[in-house]
């Protein structure tokens, strides 16, 4: 079974937004064993969307697309599965009924505009709207095809209330199962030398890579009859890489540091507190993205300006005064900060240059993370490449990292 | 002149990254007026590669590729472009040169199999690697195809430094502009029943519309022969857009409201900072993402606990203990406190329930924001719908907006 994303939206091809939505669509099919060959996207045009949408249903079982569903005049993703598909549009009174309910709950009116969201090919069956939008799924000779809204979390929905279950039904019973080794401070090609025998002899399990922003996520995939039998595939190549890479990969099955962060002090009934002035709060935005995060994440001091240092965070002024803001020791002061104001088990922190300008005297990519416990305090000087968001991005993975193993080592 | 962007790698496919490369280099493509009509994923997959790279070829007059050009096995971007164009893949000799100096200067030893990364496909030119990994550029008679690596801030330099100089000189010295009217507070559909008529006599300039997170974005981009006589045919269109939506429309030409108010703030001398319990310190994360902030950014307060919001952002114990912590007056009480404790002109604040779990008796999506300086301190209660990213995002975008009205009334 094997599906294709198309993606609808001149706004996609103008770059005013990112196809998040092929991301997650992806995402959840290959762990449900899917597999996705190829994502699309076109722009709000029959012409072109007609024809990608055919591509698509002749290399695919399965095809959804999302976006061009709304009420203006440039959603035509209905025209373009009709027009693929040889179908025309008929405008469902259900659906009618539906949208008119909608903007009624919300005591709106209804500009007559969006009755064109009432239309569906011939065949069709309507999904659901989350928002204002319905969506509709079409069994056809060709495949399958789902048409799902551009909206994220209403995409999301409909994913998983009709896509995923329909799918499953459809591929049977055969589950995949990955799990994930993330690795901290060893290179791409340096964490390839380690396991690239296991990479080389790969078939089931399936060993992939993937590197950016100072972390490599190898992700271990197998297939099986059951879940159970999968999981037992996998589990000696997942001890054999963790063997070859040590002390760089962190315990757990998490795609980036903060679950791993979140899940330990969960565990331990731990709680964490940041003061950030390089990365801006970025480190409490990750550790906060997490649903119930309150159980163990107290507060962030974002401290940019030096008076805010002191003032907020305790940084002594000898610090501020002789090392200077970018420094270790204004690094461990943050960090034993964070703790004492926010009376957390641990402080985390991080300071330097996002760049492009250099301060201070110090280059851009600059970058020191400290992270304190009752017992400890430790310090890492680093060096960030890229853009500010890179920096940025790379010094909260390695504050929660440093935070992450002095735990573990108490 | 129209380009294909394709972009290359099964990490794309298995939906642990987002395709935020293909929006990157649309942006920077709209903005020279190369029109972008696909977007293509393909994964490590030479049988599916070569033939996406041809029909790429065979419908735009440039290809941008993106990705496989890596060290590892899996990077085959380069034997892709040799196939799909018929050319044989040959060792260049400054390339393993580059490579071997890259590694020299970061005193590591070079593994063997980063050698590949010299390859080149007959005809070749090398582009300069930003990290470790060359691009490469191939004109050809079918059209001219780049090849940038994958790692974002790689890929967006050498877009900048070779593709976009590059493109400029072929598409002649047409130039396109695009101004942005950013909308708040209306819906998509209510935004386009104001602006309708406008919209369906579009030529030149066109206008297209962009919604999510509460706000509509409309795009007016014109072409014409010099930027001067692009924008005199935008200026008239963009004042009638505004003159239709009032006060909706934030002046400036801003995609998010962030780069509006840090404007606002930077041209004033005034200065801001938050104190944010259900955003997690988005507020300053977002501030805090453009170059320079420190000029008008002192810190953000992020209170999760009660402990917190008392302690650090001072917010009286009655209103914890009586209308509680989600409510107008903790939103109230929150923006001051910001404001006193970093000292700043403005204090913005967010407080509600992310979501998925109820709170305290409120539902996930309640959101009351607020903004205060030394004249006033006003707070606004909203719903937020979607999951914690959007409810999230959602608030840091009305707190903004409340912020920059607030200023604006002064």
């Amino acid at each position: 079974m094997n599906a294709e994303i198309v993606g609808v939206g001149t706004e996609l091809l103008l770059g005013q937004i990112a196809n998040t939505n092929a991301q997650r669509i992806s995402d959840t099919l290959a762990g449900i064993g899917v597999d996705v060959y190829y994502h699309t996207v076109v722009g709000d045009n029959l012409t072109r969307m007609a024809p990608a949408i055919s591509q698509a249903l002749s290399r695919a079982d399965a095809v959804v697309i999302t976006g061009g569903l709304g009420p203006t005049p440039d959603d035509i993703t209905r025209e373009g599965v009709a027009l693929a598909l040889g179908r025309r549009l008929e405008r469902s009174p259900e659906l009618v009924a539906r949208v008119t309910a909608i903007f009624a709950a919300m005591g709106r009116d209804m500009p007559e505009a969006n009755l064109q969201q009432a239309d569906l090919p011939e065949g069709a069956v309507p999904i659901e709207p989350e928002g204002t939008a319905p969506g509709f799924m079409l069994d056809s000779k060709q495949g399958i095809v789902f048409a799902l809204p551009g909206v994220p979390w209403e995409m999301a929905a409909m994913l998983h209330k009709t896509v995923v279950p329909e799918l499953r039904m459809r591929a049977g019973d055969a589950a995949t199962i990955s799990r994930q080794v993330l690795v901290l401070g060893l290179g791409e090609s340096l964490t390839h030398s380690k396991i690239a025998d296991l990479v080389e002899r790969q078939a089931n399990p399936t060993i992939a890579y993937l590197a950016g922003m100072g972390q490599v996520r190898i992700r271990i995939s197998a297939k099986a009859a059951t879940e159970a039998a999968a999981l037992s595939l996998i589990e000696p190549v997942e001890a054999e890489v963790r063997a070859r890479l040590g002390a760089s990969a962190l315990p757990g099955n998490h795609a980036t540091v903060a679950p791993a962060l979140a899940e330990l002090l969960r565990g331990s009934g731990a709680t964490v507190g940041t003061a950030e002035s390089l990365t801006g709060g970025l480190i409490g935005v990750e550790l906060t993205a997490l649903p119930g995060s309150s159980d163990y994440f107290a507060g962030a001091l974002v401290c940019y300006s030096n008076d805010a240092k002191h003032a907020v965070a305790r940084v002594p002024s000898e610090i501020l005064d002789g090392p200077g803001a970018i420094s270790e020791e204004c690094a461990a002061a943050l960090a034993e900060g964070a703790r004492e104001v926010l009376g957390t088990t641990l402080g985390l922190s991080a300071t330097g240059v996002a760049g492009p300008a250099t301060q201070e005297g110090h280059p851009a990519g600059t970058i020191f993370v400290g992270a304190a416990t009752a017992a400890a305090t430790e310090v890492r000087a680093l060096r960030g490449y890229g853009d500010r968001t890179n920096v940025r991005g790379f010094a909260a993975t390695y504050a929660m990292d440093l935070g992450l193993r002095l735990l573990h080592a108490r």
